[in-house]
């Protein structure tokens, strides 16, 4: 279980001192304090912790942001800062003497600028909204979390979130060009701009994925692409995971590029099946590869890939007819978080291995399985080697919980072992904090502090994530 | 002309008991200090000022820099750090009190993992031959430098180097995977790894595009991505630069993707004609435009550009017909710098604008080379806006070279006035560094001169270059 430090009663105390200054910036009406109403920011996706903050407030502008940030640095109050609640890594878990500072108010479009292809936003919008503002003229945003119908650009930039097409179009630090970033301090910087590259230290690519440790991200510049013209799956049906692993570690080594290879074992086969008919065939393992660009691009790339595959004896090969099968495909893998969940408590993994050890870590999973007594299904993005393990277990067991966050423990572990890391783009949060120092050494980590130091001096950001408590100890006092 | 802080005479009176101690952790024959030998590292390609540094070391190991930065840090020594010594900007600019640590002799391809899709090497190889060394396979690094024969991997991760090819394939940040940083203190550090996104703060990408300023990269994981089937440019040429500034706006807008548009006006267009016959038009100004895939999918991509082109009146248009003549259309662009040197002295210039910008910067440009009188070439990667005004005047006249810098500063002023940026992928080096305050603000270049101080507290690294002289001098002087 993770350690938690007991909030300060001194803060507790001055709250009504605390929420009047609040209100004193930002509308009454966006300030909330009532215990009954800030119940429900006590977590977000990542339900295995909750607490409930002091306050919340929701504000409208940078201006208002700044404004509340400042009254929190100078009455010393923690901050936590918040997009819509996705984060599957408890990186917006609140501590009691916390003010949730929430920017899902502040979802306007900014500017659409096609002649130079980007789009600026303010953070609170949701990720999927992004592209259909462009879609109408042929351009998309590429980073596409599962969560994208509900996930904020803010939460995006703090996790340096991806998605399925992320293997051709990078995360979400590929496709940013530029944030408004509120300081602690109250202070308002732009960082990035228009272009590829500024000049100087790059303090947004520092504060892209820095999980709202430096600062509030109120507005972004975000590149738009242009739609291919076409894209198409084909669903490879495997024996068992480790035949579909060595057939994605060969895709990549025949210098193939998909836009996407997911995968998915036979648990979330059967759940995506039931709950949205993805017509998903009955294999052990799936892959679902995406090609894009002109049909005929696509019939080549498509015909080596099921070269490749054939090398493996795949049980059944299913190419999509019509983009109506595109997007159901799509669909069942988009909706597999939500399908697991109606069966399962669940916690989601995130570690990225280098793509040749899928075979081996796949295996070293089941093992861990068997050994913890916990079933695990898989669904993950496979081309770039990001896993999402999903363990299953009884919230209301403290027992399973306990064995449950040991198991996720020792695969993370496992990940970082072959040559990868903690996590690929949902973030450390508080999840992952304690096992920081598998991955980093204490050079690093001290460096990382140093930054943090550098734009929140007082520690009050987003306290108890990333970093382990006993390392971060003398700051957080400080 | 820039200021240039006066060498410490303690330093220079400890040369030998420096040397001395330099020759115990790094063979003799690498340590360089009889003046006639460091002359030849007193600049780098940005030639209007030099200097020869107090001593050179050429180490060949991590190890060895290690041990050479931690004796510099001991003695309080600074440190230049140098690739190749390409640097448009005089990133690699010593002092004479400093000690160049270059990394040219450390070469070497130490693992390439084609199932993983990336390369390791040490950071002295050159950017050419990383390509040569995965493109039997089928694969190639992406970013390419015109000066890509001779420019090393450190100081394309220094400056965070782009090329033609990065309108699709990004800048040196967007391929860079991993590195493995000597600090000042004489630590090695391994950041990123062969993974998308690897949790906690972004410590290498705050390393890539710092210019020496926060240690000394000795090895890289660069991403290798698969040679696309084939490519194919084509020549417009237009009556004026204005009007191909405008085509490519509008290629830009029109949703197209090729892999790169780069600009030539006539005095370049003369001058790579006269050197490598590159069978370039007679016209005012010149795209070359390339588009890369399968055959049909290059002659869609073609076909689009050629229409968006025709609403523009090129005067000629001439596509590629053969691998051949393909190659001489890029060696024609990749000696541009070189066939200019031949016939003036220049300083090129390296803003960047919005394209939609393009238009109306180029006629500010010829402007500004009235009003000073001074003659300008253009020659640049216009698809991401990214220019490289080269200024034409006379080295050996005192006047003229002020006259030039001041022309200079006028042009990017013009590219941040225009919503872009002092540089695209040169960096600041000392030629830009008074010119931040154009674009940076004072809490911005503080934050960034902050960040500095958690790598190299005492200001060691690469002395005089980004930051403003009057803004660092209390941290040079602590």
């Amino acid at each position: 279980m993770l350690e938690m430090p007991a909030p300060s009663e001194e803060i507790l105390d001055r709250k009504s001192d605390i929420v009047r200054r609040l209100k004193e910036v930002a509308p009454e009406a966006t300030v909330i304090h009532d215990p009954d109403e800030t119940k429900a920011y006590e977590c977000d996706a990542f339900t295995v912790y909750t607490c409930s903050p002091l306050a919340v407030v929701l504000p409208s502008s940078t201006e208002e942001v700044a404004a509340v940030l400042k009254i929190c640095h100078e009455e010393s109050v923690p901050v936590i800062p918040r997009g819509s609640g996705t984060s599957l890594a408890g990186g917006a878990l609140p501590t009691a003497d916390s003010v949730i500072v929430g920017v899902s108010r502040m979802n306007e479009v900014l500017e659409t600028d096609y002649d130079n292809r980007f789009i600026r936003v303010q953070t609170g919008r949701t990720n999927l909204s992004v592209t259909a503002e462009v879609e109408g003229r042929g351009f998309f945003y590429a980073p596409d979390p599962s969560s994208q119908l509900a996930c904020a650009i803010a939460g995006n930039i703090a996790m340096n979130s991806g998605g399925a097409h992320c293997l051709k179009y990078g995360v979400t630090t590929n496709n940013l060009m530029g944030i408004r970033l509120v300081t602690i301090e109250g202070e308002i910087m732009d960082l990035g701009g228009p272009y590829l590259d500024a000049g100087g230290l790059d303090l947004m690519g520092i504060v892209c994925g820095s999980e709202g440790q430096l600062g509030i991200v109120t507005e972004a510049i975000l590149r738009i692409v242009p739609k291919p013209e076409g894209a198409r799956p084909v669903l490879f049906g495997f024996s068992s995971n480790e035949v579909a692993g060595a057939c994605v570690a060969d895709i990549i080594r025949a210098g193939i590029l998909p836009v996407a290879i997911e995968f998915m074992d036979r648990p979330c086969i059967r759940a995506c099946e039931d709950f949205v008919g993805a017509g998903y065939p009955d294999v052990e393992a799936l892959l679902i590869v995406e090609v894009e660009g002109a049909p005929s691009e696509i019939d080549m790339q498509l015909g080596l890939i099921k070269q490749v595959a054939a090398n493996h004896n795949p049980e059944t090969v299913q190419e999509s007819l019509s983009d109506e099968q595109s997007a159901r495909i799509w669909a069942g893998r988009k909706s597999a978080f939500g399908a697991m969940g109606r069966i399962a408590d669940y916690i989601c993994l995130d570690g990225t291995i280098p793509v040749s050890e899928l075979p081996r870590v796949l295996k070293g999973i089941s093992k861990l399985s068997e050994t913890y007594g916990l079933g695990v299904a898989n669904v993950f993005h496979a081309g770039d080697g990001n896993l999402h393990p999903l363990i299953l277990f009884d919230a209301n067991s403290e027992e399973e919980v306990k064995r449950c966050e040991e198991m996720g423990a020792e695969i993370l572990k496992l990940c970082v072992e072959s040559g990868g890391c903690l996590t690929g783009e949902h973030g450390v949060g508080v999840e992952k904090r304690d096992l920081m120092p598998c991955q980093y050494s204490e050079a690093d980590l001290e460096a990382q502090m140093r930054i943090k130091d550098v734009f929140d001096p007082n520690w009050l950001l987003n306290p108890t994530k990333i970093f382990p408590l006993h390392i971060s100890g003398e700051r957080r006092a400080a």
